[in-house]
């Protein structure tokens, strides 16, 4: 059974720094790329596009609300139209740095707050999936297990792919427990990797009061910055590596890159 | 014989307008269109790329400085490796509009200090050429005659078609009068059409004091605002229908789109 | 009695115009100035001052969210902290470029959906008060009659001057009717001119359905841009002249200057 | 004798983090605090007050081109007027944020590429000098030792203390070395000692061959970034305060606070 490990990358911008996209870009199997509107700049994505070929690498757009300053985790309101746009803009200018690499760039995920308004509202959802299927109906949607999103994508003819968290506890609804309440992070890759394992296993989210809600998963969303987040993702890496095989999100889809 | 009519379009941004694209836009055989580091944003570059689609005119990217400011006239010193990756991410921005719209971006051309700066500094030139061979080595780059970006281009292996300007006065060296400089402008539809007609006659670029600089010209560049700018194209085309076949840029290099 | 005629000035930026600040700054008792974060950049700010000193005009700070292409029309979520430093940062600004001018800023007024959110949400209109009594206690809030931020101003001590809208109808509620809505905007000279001598007169808003919501009224706001607004604002201030003493926010609130 | 030991500050943006500003600051008697156009956000700016305030550390404007994602560091053609109100316009911000923190700005001390761009053109130079004389005459320029900056700040009637980089090499002609050649840093806390030392004892700086250009010295830069940065400037610090009395940039002019 295959099984994809995703992280979101090339978060660094200008002068600033953030990550450690060099050590933990080998371990994964598909990278979200930042596309200059929350994070990234031109030359940070064609240089992460760049490592992301080195190392076989899948990529995939991580298009967000134009909010450097809020690192796109502040909801902003976008009309339906403006929003299409603007991810389709994005896509499109990682999709022209990818093309100019050689590279090509097979999935998009939303990010931040683009992200949990379209896990929220199945208007902006449909939005979203609408934008990505203008541009190219071949396109992966790595969406939230059980989120309108999800639901959004396979609606509109997308190949869908089902992400889990490894370090984020579950409402029983299916929805992250906020940041805010005490248990919402799972801390070291020991528990993560249970954490993971264990949903995997039943495929289902499991909720922290224990509850089982059964879903496709395709897909381990890991954080690559935090100071053990190499150690982490190392140690989940060779845990599912024992059961499964761990795969680009083409193979994955069985699109043909 | 081909030539071909272009202008800088999708030049308004948010909630500011600017130019008349409606009107001048049936009128052109090329539109530059901004890719919002100047100007234009991801709404305006679609309703842009559908309005062109509309009229059947062929469409170039317009890339330049991250500027809004300074609507991208405002020298900036970008090191060749940045400079490339905002180019190409430019291009790919629109691409991705074009792509949902169901247009084919055929062309590129800087614009505003970035042009100029390439026009002067071959290195620049040759990084402008390198970004867009890099992207997708079909693309043709619409750049002043006689210049160093032509050049660059050509050196590059890129189709170039060399332009010229309806309305603005040259110097004996081929660049053109600086705006500050009394008779810089050429005024009126009349005195315009004469202008271009005479140098496309000649095959040369003809200065202030009437010297002639020999160049194949395949564009004539003319501008979108200004109160008379409407009734000014619309006469330079007529007067060109008269001797010459008006085409997109593709045509005009054999191209197929 | 004392009445004042305000609007927002200085929404061009770099090279996009908007709106007819010259025209319309004559007839105006005080003008609520971009700063910059949804329209306006530092030399449009400066230009805007150095005409509302020589027409003798009292002028204001219009801050808003960071968000160009949306005009600062678009909602967003920002923390109490971040809101505030964003609207201090917005008046000092331009209180310096006012001191450059040898201008002093008197008021503020919040933009778009700073205001609108600020009009809906207690807490939020709290953080604005409260931003502007930190940089200084001596501005007065030029709040909309009957809001939750008008509200918040007095509650922090600062001096609050009402204002109501000349072309805008309103809820039951006091709300302005949204304009999306028939009927939400009032056309003409002659209509607006009714519509606020109505209000005036009574000393309330008046709904769309003849409902009175008594309150202080203590300035009106008029918009710059629509192509009959110089017109519109010249017959408005006339038919006020009539009955009242116009005057800047500072007259208004024994605030010298 | 008083020596003042100044450093950039607030240079982080958002979600990305730059320099260890809580640990340099209270090594430092001055420290000039980005304004949010190549550095520094609102809330970056209020807190790096209050770190200031805590340590009384005298506070200066850092102000930029608007280049976000050159750091301010890509040179850029800006018209006089343009760049005299973008430089007011961020004296103002941070103003505006010290008053509201019960600080006051005492200096300003242009940032990269407008510094390097005013220690070459005099013009340029004029113009910095000009916008903070407009904005506070009362208000001191920090400037590199021996530069047209420093002149024209005098020649405008402003109180400017002269610095001298510790961990920079100097040409013949005052100016620094590039960054591109060999030896123009000095690494290590006691190289930069003993290269600070000698300037003061000597009253000028010394080049790289062993010139002397003898200059009035007030003031010390050094780097908060890079891993040793904080050791340096502790070393630096007690080396300095066996011979000088460390002060405030007021101190040093003896301007009131």
């Amino acid at each position: 059974m295959k099984i994809n490990l995703n992280a979101d990358l090339g978060e660094s911008f200008g002068a600033w720094k953030m990550g450690s996209d060099e050590e933990i870009l080998p371990l994964l199997d598909s990278a979200n790329i930042a596309c200059g509107f929350h994070a990234g700049d031109p030359l940070v994505m064609r240089n992460t596009l760049r490592l992301a070929r080195h190392h076989g690498v899948s990529v995939g757009a991580h298009p967000a609300f134009p909010d450097l300053q809020g690192f796109g985790r502040r909801r902003m309101n976008l009309a339906p139209a403006e929003l299409e746009a603007v991810i389709i803009y994005q896509i499109g200018a990682l999709a022209g740095l990818a093309k100019a690499e050689g590279v090509e760039v097979t999935h998009v995920k939303p990010h931040g707050a683009m992200s949990n308004m379209a896990c929220e509202d199945r208007k902006l959802a449909d939005s979203v999936a609408r934008a990505i299927k203008a541009h190219d109906g071949q396109l992966i949607l790595l969406a939230p297990a059980l989120s309108p999103l999800a639901d959004a994508g396979r609606d509109a003819g997308l190949a869908v792919v089902e992400e889990i968290f490894a370090d984020r506890a579950y409402l029983d609804d299916g929805q992250l427990m906020p940041r805010s309440r005490e248990g919402s992070m799972i801390h070291g890759a020991d528990a993560a990797s249970r954490h993971v394992g264990a949903m995997l296993a039943e495929g289902a989210l499991i909720s922290h009061s224990g509850k089982r809600l059964p879903t496709p998963i395709g897909s381990i969303c890991v954080h690559g910055d935090g100071p053990d987040a190499v150690a982490i993702v190392r140690q989940l890496r060779q845990s599912l590596e024992a059961d499964y095989e761990l795969a680009g999100l083409p193979e994955l889809t069985n699109r043909s890159r």
